[in-house]
């Protein structure tokens, strides 16, 4: 098509309210429109991308015999009710009342509607197994939208279900859908994304693996081993605290630390390593307000969606009041008034001499010692992974922590949501068993725009062959230049003959604006007519990634493009 | 792909609650499951169907320079209260709150969000003209939900929109667009598709085109000339009655008619002609409960659009109170107190000795004449056209009312979106200017229903090719014989390699079994392969619509089928 009849605008500027280059990018390339928070409308640009997107997800979808189908956006809260998950999942899913005063809601996630639709089907164990996915809306109520399409609330997902009736079937078959996955990636030109053990969170089941793309704008913390191929998400990853023990056990002492509320300034105050003092954290569960108080070893910090997995509950960090008995900043193991849910990190198991909060104002203790002072405690992870930390497959203090986007979620829900909805099938023998499930999610802007995260420079994207809008980006520049025009034009002709996807961009506009639109476009082939080439009879051919810079003669042009692209392809 | 792994299931019973075949058929063959009144999830069988119509609407919607782009579902309340429609759509839009209280509604139709995305892109004459479209899930909380995906709350749908400077180039887009609608319709299997003038409703505009299939299940009624070429829907088509003077005024006479309380009873109690008579339906405005009472011939109906469109208000049947100071039965226009709101319908223009109600119990008037007895008064048009009426291009009495399914819309909105939401552009000479737009909508589920309804036999549909789930069936009948076995097998594999789209039966069922689900299948070619068949080297094709029939030898089935195909596109 015609560049000049492409809707969406393109600027100079960086827009101020981009933290992240492919936000950016996208607003100035005109790919992308706010609507409303985490809300946005695709312009035809990005629209060509995620069809394209989409195109490679239904064939890797296909080719691992996924059926397509598609499920309702808006569902009736009874199929939730009957999940269990209506009550569960909090403010991130929307709902309203229709008409007739049904509750209703915006599916988040569709393991309910596919259950629905299969539960008859899949009576018999004959059925099995079997996978469906749908291509479609989404909406989820995010507190933290970001990033342009990175964290959204509405986005277009592929969503897909898998049914089984062995547990070896479902491991095979979860493998396989993570190899497509992984093919995924691979064609979109993220052949780097590779998958951790993750935390399931609201969806249950027994396991989940994310797909993550490493990345300094990501929001996940990933951890992975150096000295082994361990890899985890910082939910899933298993802290190991090693105390060796060191010292004899002295006696527990109460010392005076006026003002010193941190555990960092009370170690300082009393010249004692970190490592040797028991920090409290205290949160309160949200439905209740309940106080919960965690002790962990000073050095360490709590990770909030181990502790709510440990809960069961939703928490946040608390607001201690006075009538709360708590002194905050000297809350301690010893003697602690108040609190029902006291809990303990594996990092203070075998360590001795601790100091701690006296429960009283401007007073700590020292030679705290758990088992000697308190009695006997079962200790659980709460604790985040550190760079340096012990690695929980190989032993080694080789764990790295890194920046990543999840850029697709896969789920071995086993019988979550089959069983408490009630589907069944029945063997070969007439037994009635629950199927077992999988589900396995990627959401289609999202890899957009980790893609253009990864492939631009500051000008703009850099697409892939296999996702970019179009394949050629043809400008002439000056077309108020006969020969130029001619020529251009023609060439526009013969390439579209040819089923080759070209922009064309004959505006009367300079040389600067055209290139920086072609650059903010980011076709992976530029092909550039000017009156200064057309007086050597040639054209240029440039990459968008620089890796191509020719000048051709302009009765070759049509065969090194093709050339090109069968290269490309 | 092989017919036993199709998720879905088929049954022989037509469901009780279906009143229509395509509703029946598409329960039965596995295409939908209902999940709520109005919302349906789609099987694999329906989504390859509702994927061929898509892939046809993009075609012909780029074949008219459109460009694909998405608008989210989820809007905030904002954009509509910009055009001023978050108040004036009732309760047919779906309202919510998210987690900051933000208003927000899920968008029935996209003008406001087709204006916002192109607000700032549109500020220059040198853009126009342009048409940007998406398909998309829709909601619409629809009070009449009915036959299956004819009329749902949650659908798929393309809808488009273009801008342009000039009601020349309006006019030229939109006669372009239709024909782009007229050859999807053809495309998809349903050349009869024609458009006839309609009410714009809440979309608002100038004028817009309704394309309607006729057809007995449809909701809508069609009014159409035998003499000419008028074609509207009942709410657009204009009603004309003419009333030749033949008597001499009578005087004023109250009658005494116990208990006849419609205005049939009265007439034949009084010996008069109903087409003599004045009629009062009363209705109340939804937002007040006030009161409308309109005047129209004994013999005709009130439009309630025709109505709500004259009044700008939305309407229901009254409840006539004792307060009231109305007389129910006996309504008539001399002296009627407590009602402000009075109309009178054009079919009592110029026409005398009338008789209506006296506004007392058990009293009408004979003799009456509006004119000489209330004063003038002003006729609209309220009434229903009807079979035999007077057409109002030709004025032949030749109208006749047929039952249809919209299956598109089409509008001419001018500037009422663009004006309300302050989308302007400068002309060539710096002067400010509103764009004027059109919108294009059509439902993909609504489109696959309507082929299924007008092409089906008892046993199930009949798709055409171009949106067939597949275009080749083949049955293997007696899968355990080896030799047709390995027949079918690598016939299968034949098809596969020529990338033909084969549905592939190789059960252990009963022919009846496999035909009958063949047929609700409705894949158009189908090519048997029996043990009888083998002995004869030989197999069967035959077409879904019967009008093929063949016995080909098993060496030059391919060869045949190939053929088929080739005349089928």
């Amino acid at each position: 098509m015609k560049l000049e009849k492409l809707v969406g605008d393109r600027f100079k500027e960086r827009p101020a309210d981009c933290a992240i280059d492919s936000h950016a990018l996208m607003i100035r390339g005109g790919y992308i429109k706010y609507v409303a928070s985490g809300i946005y409308s695709s312009y035809p640009v990005l629209r060509r991308i995620t069809r394209k997107i989409e195109h490679i997800i239904r064939e890797e979808m296909d080719a691992v015999d996924g059926q397509e189908v598609l499920f309702p956006m808006a569902l009736p809260a009874s199929l939730w009710q009957e999940s269990g998950r209506y009550d569960a999942v909090g403010s991130a899913m929307a709902r309203f009342r229709d008409r007739n005063d049904n509750m209703m809601l915006l599916g988040p996630t569709h393991e309910e509607a596919a259950v629905h639709l299969v539960r008859e089907y899949g009576q018999s164990y004959t059925k099995y197994p079997f996978m469906i996915y749908q291509i479609n809306t989404k909406f989820r109520d995010e507190p933290r939208s970001r990033g342009g399409l990175i964290r959204v609330r509405e986005f277009s997902m592929k969503d897909a279900y898998s049914f089984h009736i062995s547990q070896k079937d479902l491991k095979e078959y979860f493998m396989r859908c993570h190899r497509a996955y992984e093919r995924i990636y691979s064609r979109v030109g993220l052949p780097q994304v590779f998958s951790v053990d993750s935390d399931s969170g609201m969806m249950g089941g027994s396991m989940s693996k994310e797909f993550m793309l490493l990345t300094p704008i990501g929001e996940d913390s990933i951890v992975t081993c150096k000295s082994c191929d361990y890899r985890a998400n910082m939910e899933a990853a298993e802290s190991i605290v090693i105390n060796e023990k060191t010292e004899t056990e002295k006696p527990l002492n109460k010392v005076h630390t006026p003002n010193m509320k941190t555990i960092e300034d009370v170690c300082v105050f009393l010249n004692m390593p970190i490592e040797k003092s028991c920090k409290a954290v205290v949160y309160q569960k949200n439905a209740t307000d309940e106080y919960v108080v965690v002790f962990i070893r000073g050095d360490l910090d709590i990770n909030e969606i181990k502790l709510e997995n440990y809960l069961h509950e939703e928490i946040h960090p608390a607001d201690i009041t006075e009538e709360s008995e708590m002194s905050a900043g000297f809350i301690g193991p010893c003697k602690l008034n108040g609190v029902n849910v006291l809990l303990f990190d594996k990092s203070l198991s075998g360590i001795e001499n601790l100091c701690c909060g006296a429960n009283e104002t401007d007073y700590h203790y020292t030679g705290f010692s758990i088992e000697r002072d308190i009695g006997h405690v079962v200790y659980h992870d709460f604790a985040k992974a550190v760079e340096g930390g012990v690695c929980p497959h190989c032993k080694n203090p080789s764990l790295s922590i890194s920046r990543g986007v999840e850029v697709g979620h896969i789920f071995q829900l086993d019988t979550r949501y089959t069983k408490s909805m009630k589907m069944s099938y029945l063997d070969e023998n007439g037994n009635s068993h629950y199927p077992l499930m999988c589900c396995y999610g990627i959401g289609i802007g999202r890899l957009a725009a980790s893609v253009c995260e990864i492939h631009h420079d500051e000008n703009g994207p850099i697409w892939p062959f296999s996702i970019a809008p179009w394949h050629v980006h043809l400008c002439c520049i000056r077309a108020d230049d006969a020969q130029t025009k001619e020529f251009s034009d023609k060439l526009y002709e013969q390439l579209q003959a040819k089923n080759i996807e070209v922009l064309y961009d004959d505006r009367i506009v300079s040389a600067g604006v055209m290139l920086a639109d072609a650059d903010l476009l980011g076709v992976p082939l530029r092909v550039i007519a000017s009156p200064r080439n057309m007086k050597d009879n040639c054209c240029e051919i440039v990459s968008r990634d620089k890796s191509v810079n020719l000048k051709v003669k302009t009765d070759e042009v049509i065969a090194a493009i093709t050339e090109l692209l069968m290269k490309a392809k």
